[in-house]
Formats: structure tokens, C-alpha cells, sequence
């Protein structure tokens, strides 16, 4: 398929229509903008084979992940479809009024959460379902009751605008506005829709320079919107002494297994891993066989994979503990490098992402090391520990990790996000721009609403969430 | 008090204290914070005679407006400490693991809102209580377990300190961690703590150029943080034709009496109030008698009145309808100027705020000229409606004004924001630079928490609020 860049007339409508059709989806009721979630759903169940096909073809990923990724993505939109059907999403709360309260006579005031309005969503590269069109910001942003712009991934451009069609069509078989979901193809496109007064919001899935970028023209618009970027993370990995003695083989087992899934290519992969000096774990990492990785998913991130590779395996105090390169020069070589948590106390910037099949072991010689060392650590997704319960260090490796990650582990890994109620998939800069929020779980639905508070309004002239007769939708009533 | 600028040798101090105070607080037990604030209120109340005294030296506002003010800001601070004393703000989400889980496997997911670190606060002017020192952002920073540096307005130098010095003299009864709150003076101080990695969030209330020249600031650090902005609104008002026949006299009277209170120096403000044209509403506006308003905040508030006024009255589509100019030079000149909805349509910035005892009346001829008029408005703290119920207008013109505004109010003024559980004030740029929280009112509290989710972890290496023996705390379980 031969897709061109977006021009600047095609996008002058793309954003009016996006106006006009997220004014009609957000006046849709929930019970019709859920069922509409359903129909995307289905519509790409139906295509899976099509779709996945396409899938590999454009981004080398194997078949088995891409259909473990469409699943998760019909998933996701089956499950904020039910969601938003419940409604306690709206945080209703009422006020009624109260002649006695104790600052002044209390007005009825009855506050919900409405669509913030056009959406505007990055695609990524490395999830080509999961955060692409449909992926979760797009789910989240329509289940919200906005309209989406998405701006597709040059990495797997006919994949886009194949999604887009089929959620078109299924779409059209329900009461959906026209146009309720839009795909916009180019850079230049994408910069422009984020500097459109229609949009209200944007959402990113990406690298950390891109993704400041973006940031950076939202902030600088003459009516700044809130960016929600998802941008870098080495997920680091804490071994404790007891657990690096007792489970040595399973733990590194697990890390290599999880730091070259997708060929490292997850946001989520952990990066660095931190074990105790005088353990096995040392010899065991040495030895590891490192498995065969598949292509990484475009020539743009094997070149970026390679420079921070190189970068940090170059580094004085780094040395390699074990690399794979196949013979194919096509592959990428699978490395995993050692340095201590001395060096990282020095040298922060020896835990900085590197996107692809590579990771660094840290040693550590005590606990007061390794709480040294986490001092120098930016803003993480994910944190794990593998230890024992009662070791003497957790409590306060606990405290210490949840003050940096969005997600604290224990004795697991990290890749693998599932989609939940209380899933948190977030964290201080540069993890992500808006550290208070998700961009996985029920909650990323949060972003793309504000609150609304009606005073006095007449029973008759209130949504229907806030009238005393509702019974369908939880409220919090004067604070109960 | 003759109070100098905060040196960068006193700031670093301030920074590292913030610090330690944020980390200690944070592992404070919720009853002992509750019990905290409590201790703030008593404070403040026990001392009440001599703060409204400095205070009403600093500000010229009015000794009921004052003690008003005071008795809010404590009724806040008790109300805070309910609040997290109950913990539904902690929005415990707990999911335990389920193989079943459609998209695989589900680990046990259990997600909470933790502090988000040192919180900077810069108070406001015209509100040397709610908001100022231990105003309204102190006290949500407070309750969700931060330590606050309080950037002091300089309108009310020692009223700052002596606020400072109670409430340090409170706390130090308590079990809160020393320098829990700290006051700075001085722009370079202010920005300069902006700046710092110490700080993870940052709250204002004030003009717009000012909060976009702090927001510009936060969002260019290395490490951008949240900038809860709250800037300028115009609060424009609605009257219906039903309405405007009658109650002429009534919503006259009631327009000019909001308008002018507090001299016109309050956020919300009816700046603008549209009205029919061919009903009494006219003549009673234009005979309307001003009242007599006291002086100014400060010289540089009555420069920035006088300049806003001017501007939108020598404009050629307005007309001044009346004006008050008392005696005193000192007193600003009240004035009530006029247009149409169709000057409106082509000259937004006549909406413009100005801050102090003026505001536009707008003359509308037909429905669709008042609909293109709001299409013109930027986002706003409140718009007000004074209608009937059963006109036709009315539910299009609520839904419209929920597009552009935080509150919606029917027949009431929006002065006077209560302090409750459902309050919103906030709304779209440049009424707020986050138009997705709130900075009034239970919820304001959610700007200075994040979210972590714990994965895995056992039972008794949880946080008490998550564990499944936890009765006290309201936890939303599987969704439910």
C-alpha cells in the first residue's frame, strides 16, 4: 500500500470533522458508546488473520506475539466497553444543599467528570495493535467519549491504515458519529494536528528525545493542552542477598528470558539488575546462554539500539560479561554487561535505556551500596525485587522503589502488562510526562475527562448521573 | 516585620529540609497528619484578632471579608483531616491474580495514591488566607503527605511570616516532621525553587502572564513537574429572555452586588453578563447606582485595573453605561461598561478579565447570536445562567457552557466557592493551565498524589490500606 503524508488541506478536515464528531460522541450515551467499543472489537477479531499477517510483514515480529497483542487489544476494548457501561468512572459526587454547613450556607453542587474532547494519539512503533490505532490510549480516549486523530507509526504504515478501515466499517454498523476515528500519516501532519486549537488533548508512546519534543510544543501552544508521554525506562531489578543464594539459576533464567522478549523491544523490559557480590549469581550471569533474538523492528532502532549499546558497553567501568551474535547481520547482538553500583553512583547515566536485547548487571557490595545507588535513579515504570519475605532489607527496598516506579514487583518480571482495574503503567519523568496518571488499566480513562461541577442546577437539567433518581451509576454522596 | 528576599544559602537549606520533612511525612500515619491539621486550624483560629489586624493593614480588604476568609481556611484544613483520615482518596483498586484472565494470567494488582514529594506553592494576592500560606494548595499538599514550600506573595509580607510562624509553632506540638512548611520571599527565590529537583509539583493562583511564565518554567526543567496553574477567568453570565422579563431588577441587583465585592478582586468574578435586548434589562443596568468600594489590593493591582478597564472601554464598540468615582483618588472607579454579541463575535479580547470592580454588559438579539458568541470564549472558572426552567434555551446552553467551564450555575452567583466534597474549580486554559483537576474543594487533593501499583507483593510487605485484612479504608476490589 502506498500511503502519503497527510496534507495540510486533508488535516484542515480531519480536525473539523474530529470537532464535530466528538461533540456528537460525547452527547452518545455510554450504554450506545460502549456497545460501539464492542463492534471495534469484533471488527478486528474477524480480521485477525489479515491483520496479522500484515502485522509481520511490517514489523518482524514473531506470529505468537503479534496474536497474544491483538487479543490483548480486543481485550482492552471489551473491557472498557464494560467499563463505561457502569459508570463509576464519573467519580459522581453530590452536594446537596446545607443552610448549616459550617463556612456559609452550602449551594447543591453535583460534580462529574465529562470528555475532554479531540484526542490526538502517537502511535509506537514496538506494539503495533497494543498502543498503534487501537491500542490503549485510543481505547481509552474513545471509551472517554472523544474523538480520536491518531498519527500512525511510519514503522508500519499499511498495518494503520488497514485498523483504521475496519474500525471504520465496524463502526458504521452502529450510532457512532462519522469519522469518530481518524489516522493522519507524516511528521509534519502529526506537529500541526498537536498545534491545532481543536485538539485537547495528546497522548505518546515513544522514545524520550521524541516524546520531550512533542511535550514541548503541547506546553508552548497559546492554549497548552496536557501531553500524556510514555517515554523511556530501565526497569530496574533488585536481587537480594538471600534470594541471589537460594534461587540463582531461576532468577537468571527469567531475566534473560525477559530482557530479550520481542528482542527487547518492550517498555517494560528490564534493563538493569542489581545482584549481591560473593553470591553465585555473578558465575551464573557469566555463563548464561543468551538466546536467539529475532530482527528488531526497523532500521531506525537498530541504529539507535546500537549506539546506546555501544555506548555504555564502552564505558571504563563496563565490561561485557557475554554477548550473541548470529550470522545473520541482520540480528542484533544480544549482550549483557557488567558494572558495579560504585561505578552507577558516579555515572547515572550508565542505567540510561538501551532499546533492544541488552541489559547491565550491577554489583553490589552491601545495602548501603545499593541504597546509594537507587538515590541516582530517575523515574522508573517498574521496579522489581526477587528476596525473601523476611529479609531486613525489603520493608525499606519497598519504600524506597515505590518512591521512583509506578509499579513495584516482587519476584516477578515486568515484561507483560496485563490489563486490569489496578493496573498502574506510569511513573515520574522520564518514564512518563504526567507522573499522576496511567497509560494501561482502567484508569487511563482518566486523562481524557474533566470534571464539571453543576450548582442549583434544576433536577430536569442535570445528566442524568447527577439526578437523585439515578440508580444505575455509584455516587458519592456529601462525602459517603 | 522588615523581611528580606530568601538568599539561594537560606533556598538550598529550604530545599533540603523540604526534603526530609516529605520523605517523614509521607511514612506518617494518615490519623497522625489528621490530627496535624487539626493543629494548624487551632492555631490559626487562636490567633485569629492579631491575623486579620496584619491583615487587614497589608491588603485594605475588609475585617468581615478577613475573618470570613479565616474561618474557611481553617473549616478547609478540619476538612482535609476528615478526609484523609477516611482514605477513599487513597482510590485502592485491588485486582488478585486470576489465571482465568482473558488476556493470560493476572497477577495480584493492588494500585494506591502515594505523595508525590516537596510541593512549591505560590500564594495569591487577594486572598491572603485561602490563598496564601496555609491556603487552599497547602492545605491538599498537606493532607496527601507533602511537605509545602510556600513562595509568599509579596502583598502580605508579615502576614506570611506570622501565618509561617503559627503554624510551625502548631506542628511542633504534633508528631509532623520538622520544617514541614517553609515561606520564601522574593521572584528569585520563587523561581529558583521552581527549578529545583527537590520539587515535584508546584501550585499558583494569580494573573495570566504570571502563571504562564511560572507553567513555561516548570514544564522547560530538565525533569518537568505537574504546574497546577490557576490564572484568570471572566465568569461570564447568561440571561435568559424568560428571565430577563422577570426579574430585571432582582439580577441587576444581585450582578452589581457579586461584581463588586471585595472591590471586583475575586477569581470568579462575573466579568461579563450577556442579556436580550427589547426587555427591561437594559434601563436597569444603565440606571443601576454602583456602590462604593473600598481600595485596592496593592498599587500594582490598581495599575493593572486601570489599564484593563481602559482597554475594553475606548474600544469602538463599547460604551461606558455607568461609572462610580468616589472622592478619594485612592478608590478604583467602578464601572459598568457595554456592547453587543455581535462586536463579542468579532472582538474576543473585549472579554478579556479585569481584574477589579468593572464589568461587560453584552446585549444579545437572538438565540443563534448568543451561541456565537460563546463559541468565542475561552476556557472559564464558572459561567452562570439566570433562566427559567422550561424555556427551550436552557438545556443547550447548559451543555454548551459545560464545553468551556469548570461550574455551571443556574440562577446563582458563581462569588463565593464553597468548600466541599463535589466543588470543582478549575476549567480549559487560561482559566487554569490543568483543566483536568481542581483547586478547591475534596478532590484538589488528587493533584499531589500518584498512583503505584504493587505487584505480587505479600501480605504483610504491603502498605496496610492494600492488604485483605484492611477494613478501614474503602478498596475497590475485581472492579467492584
Amino acid at each position: 500500500m502506498d500511503i502519503e503524508d497527510t496534507s495540510a488541506d486533508d488535516l484542515s478536515a480531519v480536525l473539523d470533522s474530529a470537532r464535530r464528531a466528538s461533540t456528537q460522541w460525547a452527547r452518545t450515551p455510554r450504554s450506545l458508546r460502549s456497545a460501539a467499543l464492542d463492534a471495534i472489537a469484533t471488527g478486528l477479531e474477524t480480521a485477525n488473520d489479515d491483520l496479522v499477517s500484515i502485522a509481520i510483514e511490517e514489523t518482524r515480529l514473531t506470529e505468537a506475539r503479534l496474536r497474544t497483542e491483538l487479543t490483548r487489544t480486543c481485550f482492552q476494548l471489551r473491557m472498557f466497553a464494560q467499563y463505561i457501561a457502569e459508570g463509576s468512572y464519573l467519580d459522581v459526587r453530590v452536594d446537596t444543599a446545607d443552610p448549616n454547613w459550617p463556612m456559609g450556607p452550602r449551594p447543591d453542587l453535583r460534580r462529574v467528570l465529562l470528555p475532554i474532547g479531540p484526542v490526538l494519539v502517537f502511535a509506537a512503533s514496538n506494539f503495533p495493535f497494543a498502543f498503534s490505532v487501537l491500542g490503549g490510549d485510543t481505547a481509552a480516549a474513545l471509551a472517554a467519549g472523544n474523538a480520536v486523530i491518531v498519527k500512525a507509526h511510519p514503522g508500519h504504515p499499511t498495518l494503520s491504515r488497514t485498523t483504521a478501515d475496519l474500525v471504520t466499517a465496524a463502526l458504521d454498523e452502529t450510532d457512532a458519529p462519522e469519522r469518530l476515528l481518524q489516522v493522519v500519516f507524516g511528521t509534519e501532519a502529526g506537529v500541526q494536528a498537536l498545534q491545532a486549537p481543536a485538539v485537547k488533548a495528546a497522548a505518546f508512546t515513544g522514545s524520550i528525545p521524541g516524546g520531550r519534543a512533542l511535550f514541548d510544543i503541547a506546553n508552548a501552544r497559546p492554549v497548552p493542552i496536557p501531553f500524556y508521554g510514555e517515554l523511556g525506562s530501565a526497569n530496574p531489578v533488585f536481587v537480594t542477598r538471600a534470594a541471589a543464594e537460594a534461587r540463582t539459576q531461576d532468577i537468571v533464567d527469567g531475566f534473560v528470558a525477559s530482557f530479550t522478549s520481542s528482542s527487547g523491544q518492550l517498555c517494560t523490559k528490564p534493563g538493569v539488575l542489581f545482584y549481591p557480590t560473593n553470591t553465585p549469581m555473578h558465575d551464573a550471569l557469566a555463563t548464561v546462554e543468551l538466546p536467539r533474538v529475532h530482527r528488531l523492528l526497523n532500521s531506525s532502532i537498530e541504529s539507535g539500539f546500537d549506539a546506546a549499546r555501544r555506548s555504555i558497553a564502552e564505558h571504563a567501568d563496563v565490561e561485557t560479561l557475554t554477548e550473541r551474535h548470529d550470522s545473520l547481520a541482520t540480528e542484533p547482538t544480544t549482550t549483557l554487561l557488567s558494572t558495579t553500583a560504585t561505578a552507577i553512583a558516579s555515572h547515572p547515566s550508565l542505567l540510561h535505556e538501551m532499546f533492544g536485547p541488552a541489559a547491565l548487571v550491577v554489583a553490589y557490595e552491601s545495602d548501603g551500596e545499593l541504597f546509594d545507588a537507587i538515590t541516582q535513579i530517575d523515574g522508573q515504570l517498574t521496579a522489581s525485587i526477587f528476596g525473601e519475605e523476611n529479609e531486613s532489607i525489603v520493608p525499606e527496598l519497598i519504600e524506597q522503589l515505590s518512591g521512583i516506579a509506578g509499579r513495584v514487583l516482587w519476584n516477578q518480571w515486568p515484561t507483560g502488562v496485563s490489563v486490569t482495574y489496578a493496573q498502574q503503567h506510569g511513573g515520574p519523568y522520564p518514564a512518563t510526562t504526567a507522573p499522576t496518571t496511567t497509560s494501561v488499566g482502567m484508569a487511563a480513562i482518566d486523562r481524557f475527562l474533566r470534571p464539571v461541577a453543576y450548582q442549583n442546577v434544576p433536577q430536569q437539567l442535570l445528566p442524568h448521573e447527577l439526578k437523585d433518581s439515578e440508580t444505575a451509576v455509584r455516587q458519592t454522596r456529601d462525602g459517603r
